[in-house]
């Protein structure tokens, strides 16, 4: 498909099919100089706005900040150096957030989890506008809850790089190693389970 | 599209175009009697396989269990009252889970963030499959620990639904209203900010 026709591509090497919006989606660390536009930034968001969530709560919010702007080099200062290192080239910068309370005041333990689907759901959104997203962890969170004005109200999820994906060969050697590396993952056997907690489940039955 | 020739379909009405997977994407409470193969449950464990989590821990597992299988009747009895009243249609209940600390033994602060994201890529591959699952977290956690062996290394995200959508008249009145009202989200001016928490993002500008 055209939207696929990236410099480079790393579809996973699925044991079972799966839909081309989630074998082609991963996540690079070169992003081409195209930027993104807001039009197409909303259609995102959208995305992750339709996310169910525990009684419909929606406890996620965003920030981001385009290149060249202050919102951008907040997010930028709280990343570790490593991915500082690399985000330098993406055209937006964003953070997810998760209300940590429900309405009643108590402790929503769904919150992340909540904001976890509708990022799922970006992702997909991205992968079909042609767009990659890249998540971090390697963050200093209570910088960025500083830098971002980020009330104790809300929890910290990822900070995620959205762009265009760009080659590989723009990288330093060892981050172009990675990017052309394989993809892995742990094998459904270790982690899909029938009956109870570690029967190992038969998924070959028609 | 063929695939969404259920009984009641329920697309977003989104301010902004998204993908057809994620507009026709929603949690129907009544089933057909149509069975979910094995084949087509590999599908949905393999999409959230290949979820990006962080430094690729993966730290999420499910069990399921076919309706008339000991599984089954372990997670349907920790549901609350209300959500047994409907999932009793649905052919395959399934419940994800966490694991809780990294593999230096530390707290994964994204283990239920990763597992949502996870579940976000199998609902997406369930819609394109023509499946549609309902999410609960209508249920006592520590019956469905107890019932299901659920080590205490991990963390209990949502009970779910896995099926064919049935018509709406098979519900009772007060559900089958629900089944057929509008979905409601937040506006993006709520939750997506630019720049800092708080500060509206101009979604528009070309």
């Amino acid at each position: 498909m055209a939207i696929f026709a990236q410099t480079h591509t790393k579809p996973a090497p699925t044991d079972h099919p799966v839909h081309e919006l989630i074998r082609e989606r991963w996540s690079p660390r070169a992003y081409s100089d195209r930027p993104v536009e807001r039009p197409v930034l909303a259609r995102l968001f959208e995305a992750a706005r339709w996310a169910p969530s525990s009684s419909n709560q929606q406890p996620w919010s965003f920030i981001f900040g385009e290149q060249g702007s202050s919102g951008y080099q907040r997010i930028f200062d709280a990343l570790v150096p490593f991915n500082q290192g690399w985000v330098k080239s993406a055209p937006v910068l964003a953070i997810g957030l998760a209300r940590k309370n429900s309405a009643n005041g108590s402790p929503n333990h769904y919150a992340l989890y909540d904001l976890g689907q509708a990022v799922g759901l970006l992702l997909v959104e991205a992968t079909s506008l042609g767009l990659a997203v890249h998540e971090m962890a390697g963050f200093d969170a209570e910088k960025a809850r500083t830098n971002l004005n980020i009330p104790e109200t809300h929890d910290l999820g990822a900070i995620m790089t959205i762009g265009y994906a760009g080659d590989p060969n723009t990288l330093p050697d060892a981050l172009k190693e990675r990017e052309l590396a394989p993809r892995t993952r742990n094998p459904l056997a270790q982690f899909v389970f029938e009956d109870a907690f570690g029967e190992v489940a038969n998924l070959k039955r028609a």
